[in-house]
């Protein structure tokens, strides 16, 4: 199989990469195993540290019509479209959001459908397409109602995809995603940034801010399970999405309170102590907005699978990112 | 004020036109009524019949960028966008209808972006965006589920005309309409033509086939609450629009055994007896997928409003349209 990777370089992107390599095989549209021949690895930025032959790099702006036409061909099998302008950045640069978040994946369809290849297709959207007056579970027919135009822009390229499979163009299936917690590396311009801040930076020694209420409730997956779900998405067949091929992700529903007092559990109350609470109106507004737990029924008969306990997913953190 | 219509040699193009002329003035951005001076009147067909200095008919398409421009300029007080391709001719022709019902309108956001002037913008949208599982009576935060390409398009232009307005550069209203009934003229390929022959050509002395299920519901809007729900809707401050932008509208649910109960009352047993019952399965699988009753909460709390009985919907329709 040859597969298509973007957002080659990003956090998930590098790590399906390497779940995908160690795996060997996935399942194509006839329902046969099949190697993995080569995983072709776009982003914006060079992809580095992976180092198979299986894997080509390539890099380039994803909205360019020339690019997409040398990304995708007709022995393109698979598609992992992650590539993505972050919310903050997308409500910042209006132009730069619509063309990466939608206007790119529009011409990736276009691409496909002109091949007549109809190669699966699964990418990531967000829980932003919700908002306004929300249950306090999110039902799998609670309305779109995006407060963002990266909402906006994964809500349309929803939409699209749920068409284009629908006529047969595309075998796509679009995961929406919880918060994904514990990310590594630094803190960034997220809203959502200090979910992972709070219990990364504390195991580092460093102290961290927590900018919203306590009683703050998260829709939150880990790392692993992410991409496995991922994965998971890819392997189903077409005949198993009798819902609809847009699909909201399980995940662990808990509150910043709880974050905390796992945290506290397994690493002392030292460390615990390394967090201090500073409220900001501003990530507040945000995240407040933002549907703290799913019924995810539809996801659940799938097989996708969510996280059970947070302890776990703090252990997953320090087994994969903490030195020593 | 200087206003676009688009479609305007539409039904309901027309019919607004004739209404706006009438009236001779709306409400502007700022809450004043102000006097109409001009309308363009746009379509890909001539409009014929109507005969003011204050309308400018134009001819043209509505996907040329410089047609756009020329429509659009900083003068637009207020538009009126009611262009489309139909659900069949959509479904048949991918390219044709992605470039009317959502290029074209995407391109004329865009144009309105650039320009900075945040016209007041009403348009219609469609209960095409709904379908799979539906609860007998629609709430307003079902899910949008489209299961054509039109009512995807329909559905990526109500998340383009709520993003558009939440940050300024639109002051977008977007109408869900229910099935218009009785249309004047005749026959065509909507499914939903049925809905209007079975009264219009039984009370034209000509025959008439129902495709669908006696028992089947219908949401139904007549041609002139239709006309005075989209002035309405320009109406409207923006401040009142609490619950956003895409407002499905209220209307009239009734099965299609009593329409044509209505109708027998209306003008006799002879004249339904014009209607032949004849199923049509692609006709009853697509009528089947639209919901036929809608809480509608929203609209009617902003003052929408649904025609109360059918008989007076026949009665609107032999006193504008039937001849003596």
């Amino acid at each position: 199989m040859k597969i298509l990777v973007t957002g080659a370089a990003g956090f998930l992107g590098r790590r399906l990469i390497q779940a995908l390599l160690l795996r060997g095989s996935l399942t194509d549209r006839a329902g046969q195993s099949q190697p993995i021949r080569q995983i072709v690895a776009f982003d914006m930025v060079a992809l580095e540290g992976i180092d198979d032959p299986r894997v080509t790099a390539v890099c380039g702006d994803i909205a360019d019509p020339e690019v997409l036409d040398s990304l995708i061909d007709a022995s393109t099998d698979s598609i992992f479209h992650l590539a993505a302008v972050v919310s903050s950045q997308a409500e910042a640069d209006f132009e730069l959001g619509m063309r990466i978040n939608f206007t790119a994946t529009q011409s990736m369809f276009e691409r496909i459908r002109l091949l007549g290849t109809c190669p699966k297709w699964v990418m990531t959207s967000s829980v932003a397409v919700f908002g306004g007056q929300l249950p306090e579970q999110v039902r799998d027919d609670q309305v779109w109602a995006p407060q963002s135009s990266y909402g906006t822009q994964k809500a349309m390229n929803d939409l699209l995809l749920a068409d284009y499979s629908r006529r047969g163009f595309v075998d796509g299936r679009s995961l929406r995603m919880p918060t994904i917690v514990v990310r590594p590396g630094k803190p960034n311009l997220a809203a959502s940034s200090f979910a992972s801040g709070i219990i990364r930076e504390p195991l580092n020694g460093q102290p961290s801010v927590c900018p919203v209420a306590l009683d703050t409730r998260l829709w939150l997956m880990s790392p692993r399970l992410a991409i496995e779900n991922l994965i998971h998405g890819h392997e189903l067949s077409g005949a198993q999405l009798t819902e609809g091929r847009v699909i909201n992700m399980p995940g662990l529903s808990i509150t910043v309170e709880r974050m905390i007092d796992a945290l506290r559990q397994i690493a002392g109350a030292q460390v615990a102590a390394r967090i201090r609470l500073e409220r900001n109106p501003a990530i507040e507004r945000i995240v407040g907005s933002w549907p703290g737990s799913f019924c995810a029924t539809y996801s659940r008969d799938l097989g996708f699978k969510a996280d059970e306990a947070f302890s776990a997913v703090i252990q997953q953190f320090i087994t994969e990112y903490l030195p020593g």
